[in-house]
């Protein structure tokens, strides 16, 4: 976070792009559709700080790529000059012996920084801190303190936050907040003025959806990542936590769709082979399961033949199966996702889907009883003699679809969790496919029941 | 954003909560598990500076009915203290009676700005803006600024960013950062220290989804709201940002399940009666939907009863017409939201979206060909003579439905939104429902052509 004030985008006249005037969002869009060789020697050609400025917007495309078309000591220096969670960012993209070609020309110092960086996991608040904090010793005064501000302010990622460490151990003690630190006298110790409460902070191992929840909580504009003994390792500042926010709802509503999670390109700009490649997967392996619905079938033809009536209602006890499920697989993803609910909790939902279900079961099976005494009354369609007992079973395998349905949907993203996948990603179809084989043999198994002796 | 420093909850230690130090998220929790005139009750025991701190959580449930429920001159001290944007928040939840009466005791002014607060519609910058913002003269030195912020710094949402007005027209012309602001020397001009830069505005209209884009495009902590003159009406901090941004998750992420967008409390607070209307609406509608693929394959009856082959694939076609379709929303409503996609790409999204389709269906195609002539081969199932031709006819009917479901997908969320609705309405559900029917038109339709002369 260079600074807060940013200008709008110039209004688009003619081609005579300023490179030095545009506002940097928009000459990442500018770069991001040049042909690569083009936009590394455009990047060449800028000032380091401009360059850097670019390479420290997330929204660049081919970063790791433009990075190494660059001349070795220049990508060095934006290295070092780049915020230190986006270059491990950008080296992340890269594969090992690239990163190692990178990182040769560095200082020990900042090599072995983006090193630490890029061991951590993905989607860690470890992979998302940067190591350019203000740290204080607790002795400091309010002078000292903006002293030093004033003196590290353009290399630090935010100054609104300042750490204050003991003095012998380093250890954080506490936080302040530069507006907190602007209204005290200058001889006066920081620690006086910092609020005597324990700072909020994450490890590295926090995941970025916990640390988005720490903030949303707090209100906090940065949280420290200390380790077991509360060394300051980094911050995470908000506007990354923003960055990971959108990244995240992308691929939970991708995964929630039945698409690879990871589809990371604007979809214009994605390949067909990429397209292809993103949902030919899932939608395979959703094929795949669905067979098994075809074997259902073939199992019950004997029923089928007698009493073909029955198919007439077979899409829809089908689809109302898989609507329940992924309305209560969607409600608990969330709940999950926002800590209203823990994995402990399974048997409370499950305690509630139950009811619930039956209840959503009846309205659905008194609808569909209602059309087939319609339409058989009004004289639309004839069910046959016994369209009675049809109506029955077709109201009483809603009412057991919609309830299985039901606690399916709402049970499996515990299962996901408990499993150690992300709930998230019991997508939609992923749950229409699993109720729809149990949504047929339900059916059927009813059908046997009720129409045994007349149908069938 | 009172300060960006809060501690840990403590240690959860036997029942004497002592409420004067428990951390304010916490104490909401605890407040959110008492019965309303019990919470009324604690809370007007609270210091006014401590229940100020509570009604300003949007997590407090019932903010409403508890505020109603004080007398009326704490209410009223309350709505004060409280910062501007989130009063609006508590008011919007009451009727305009309500209002009325808890703005009544309010000096002209506040109650002026709280009025404003309220007019602007929900989801748009106005409605989450606060009106209380620093701003300086652009004449104003540094020395001047810094006493000035020193001065208000307790009663504003945020110092980071202070708002250069022109002296004349009070029109905005700058932003500056506090951190900027502090590298200047005393006597200097704080214009002269601002970028030369147009600050990033909205309008009280501009959506709260233009308003995030903006925020993770330009790492922005404050974004003023303007007038048509310029004026600063008020101002959109990153915490109610991120709040908003959390919000709007769970309402599309419900959406996307086919369930009422609003369900705004945690699952195991919901109650019998609230869980069963957040579902049934959609699950009726949904379910009206479907029924119309009981009139298609009433339509279809002649076939099935000739060919009752026909029917095991019934499911497996569906379900893949409703997986490609549901696949091609879920990637087009987040291409809409992150705008990489705009309105006028739809004819560039179905030229995109064809010949993708072509393949994906080709695939399946393939995939279920495959399947047929493999039981058929090894004797696991007979499918009659004409084996082939039904294969045939289930290839070419995956074709069509997934090039038809992919295309339907990828238009519905532009209909949407062309028709003034938001495109993430088009729920996985209520895609598959608008597949499912044409699909088995489609299916029975080539059935018709394929196996014409031969089984039916």
């Amino acid at each position: 976070m260079h600074d807060l004030i940013t200008p709008a985008a110039p209004a688009p006249g003619g081609d005579t792009h300023s490179l030095a005037t545009l506002h940097v969002a928009d000459l990442v869009e500018y770069l991001n559709d040049l042909p690569e060789a083009v936009a590394a020697e455009t990047l060449a050609q800028l000032p380091l700080e401009r360059a850097t400025e670019v390479f420290d917007r997330p929204e660049l495309n081919r970063s790791g790529e433009l990075l190494q078309a660059l001349p070795a000591a220049l990508s060095a220096s934006i290295l070092i000059e780049m915020s230190a969670d986006r270059a491990a960012d950008v080296l992340r993209l890269l594969d090992r012996a690239a990163q190692a070609r990178l990182l040769a020309p560095l200082e020990p110092e900042p090599a072995g920084t983006l090193r630490r960086l890029l061991s951590y996991p993905e989607h860690s608040a470890g992979s998302l801190m940067t190591t350019e904090l203000v740290s204080l010793p607790t002795t400091a005064t309010v002078a000292e303190a903006l002293r030093h501000i004033r003196e590290v302010e353009r290399t630090r990622e935010t100054v609104y936050a300042i750490y204050l460490l003991d003095p012998r151990t380093r250890a954080l003690v506490r936080t302040i907040s530069l507006r907190r630190l602007i209204t005290g006298e200058p001889e006066q110790k920081v620690m006086d003025l910092a609020l005597a409460r324990e700072p909020v902070t994450v490890t590295p191992e926090t995941d970025r959806r916990e640390v988005a929840r720490l903030f949303a909580r707090h209100d906090l504009l940065a949280v420290p990542v200390v380790d077991a003994r509360r060394q300051v390792l980094g911050i995470v500042t908000v506007d990354d936590v923003i960055d990971a926010m959108v990244e995240q709802g992308t691929e939970e509503a991708h995964r929630f769709g039945g698409l690879e999670a990871a589809v990371d390109k604007p979809y214009l700009r994605l390949g067909f082979g990429q397209m292809l490649r993103s949902r030919a997967g899932w939608l395979c392996v959703l094929f795949l399961g669905e067979m098994l619905t075809a074997s259902a079938m073939q199992h019950f033809e004997a029923q089928l033949e007698k009493a073909i009536v029955l198919t007439l209602f077979i899409p829809l006890i089908m689809s109302s199966g898989g609507n329940s499920g992924s309305q209560a697989t969607s409600l608990i993803i969330r709940a999950l996702a926002l800590g209203q609910v823990r994995l402990r909790d399974w048997w409370r939902v499950a305690m509630r889907e139950v009811p619930t279900g039956l209840a959503l079961g009846v309205i659905l099976g008194v609808l569909g009883i209602g059309r087939i005494a319609l339409w058989q009354q009004l004289g639309i369609y004839d069910y046959g003699e016994h369209w009675a007992l049809v109506a029955l079973t077709v109201g009483l395998g809603l009412l057991g679809i919609v309830v299985f349905g039901s606690l399916t949907g709402s049970m499996l993203p515990f299962a996901l969790q408990r499993l150690g996948f992300d709930p998230a990603s019991a997508s939609a179809p992923f749950v229409a496919t699993l109720v729809d084989v149990t949504g047929l043999v339900i059916y059927f198994s009813v059908a046997l029941m009720v129409l045994r002796g007349t149908l069938l």
